[in-house]
């Protein structure tokens, strides 16, 4: 029997269930906590830059009602399973097929209450070329810079960026962030208490003076590596599971 | 009575004993935490930048046996002073009165094991002139990239440079480290468990080709903002109190 080609998973505790290629890009916790870090209200819009099948887009929809959505996905196949996504989970969503360096001239006129993105991670210096060709793609296009400067630019002012990166490109990211967004504050993710953090989000707001600020690592899971359970911190869990918001500065006292 | 212009302090627990001037500059914990972080060993060489009255050379120089010290500074009066605390406590350092950005040729030949920085807090858009000259004169100076730029041109192959800085100033430092120093790691010290940090160490080694790394933050203080007395975590203690090491990936077990 053929292996099929997509998988169909269940993210958000199964209130959110997404059909994606079995290999190249796959959906893992990064997309979620970068939907969680979103501030969007209802009633506002999000974009994201490089939606991929949808699910940090989705993960935001789900969460707060009436959102206008709009996802750019430069692969063809991708952005089409992103569409179904949506339609499949009754979330209006519009999915554009472009290369975030050259919009059609719509979007290029509007401008978002939250703009999301998990760029690609790919470090020029030491990859080597992937085996699926829709990673091929998706590695070989725009620059960290060519991001940050995109969705800057498609914001309202006072408007919020949000970012997940791996923490290997905290330097690179915080350069092409500097002078395009203003208000950066940093939130490390950290797979433990006390260990160094693999990932981070970022956050800027559009027009921002504040000064720049490192916050205190969140931790993803209780307990260290000699326990056999992967348990999730009470607020990872509330994300992961139940499709909470992560809360940016701390943690509420009864969690 | 006249006030003195200078003040007599002790740093390491009464190991080093500091003249320094009463307004103006002076040495913190900031000093004693770059000198502790500085990986020098018994025989090398070590460079401060701004060294003003001595103190992280000297905190380096009374940790280490046998250091050969170099501190540049700009300001006549802190060299002056740096010159006569290193005489006071019997350790052996040269103390250059020159521009960073102009250093005298002997120098310029010179390559370190080790080179040490704590560069002026300032930030241009939100400061008011300082009433103090001297301090106006040390504000008024050298950018951050060419304090790491001089920094990493001062080092032997793979020798170290480390930093500290406000938090703030992490985007500044990292652009201005980019493609002068190598494998990069930031160590962030936070005041308290779970807090934002104020301060970061930086440690970069010429030539290295590691990734980037954000170390989980240090914390200086035991305990939350309730308890009444300033607990130093052991490992600070140690530092501040008898001249220890910060070690720098990890605490060790025992501490």
């Amino acid at each position: 029997m053929e292996q099929p080609t997509v998988t169909h998973d269940d993210f958000l505790g199964g209130q959110l269930r997404l059909t994606q290629p079995r290999h190249g890009f796959r959906a893992g916790i990064d997309a979620v906590l970068l939907a969680a870090a979103c501030p969007a209200k209802a009633g506002e819009s999000v974009l994201e830059l490089g939606c991929g099948v949808g699910t940090a887009l989705l993960c935001v929809g789900r969460r707060v009602e009436g959102l206008d959505l709009t996802g750019i996905e430069v692969q063809a196949d991708y952005a089409a399973l992103a569409r179904a996504n949506a339609a499949t989970n009754g979330i209006d969503a519009t999915i554009v097929t472009a290369d975030l360096t050259a919009l059609p001239a719509d979007l290029r006129q509007r401008q978002f209450h939250h703009v999301i993105m998990n760029p690609p991670y790919y470090e020029r210096a030491s990859s080597t070329p992937a085996q699926d060709s829709g990673r091929d793609r998706a590695l070989a296009g725009a620059q960290m810079s060519d991001w940050i400067g995109m969705g800057a630019r498609r914001l309202r002012p006072k408007g919020s960026l949000t970012l997940i990166q791996r923490i290997t490109r905290l330097p690179e990211v915080l350069a092409a962030a500097t002078g395009q967004i203003g208000s950066i504050s940093v939130l490390p993710l950290a797979a433990r208490a006390g260990r160094a953090p693999d990932l981070f989000l970022m956050r800027g707001i559009k027009g921002g003076r504040a000064a720049f600020r490192l916050l205190a690592p969140r931790v993803l899971h209780h307990g260290d590596r000699h326990q056999q359970t992967a348990d999730y911190a009470p607020e990872i869990e509330m994300v992961l599971r139940h499709g909470g918001a992560l809360h940016w500065d701390s943690i509420p006292a009864d969690m």
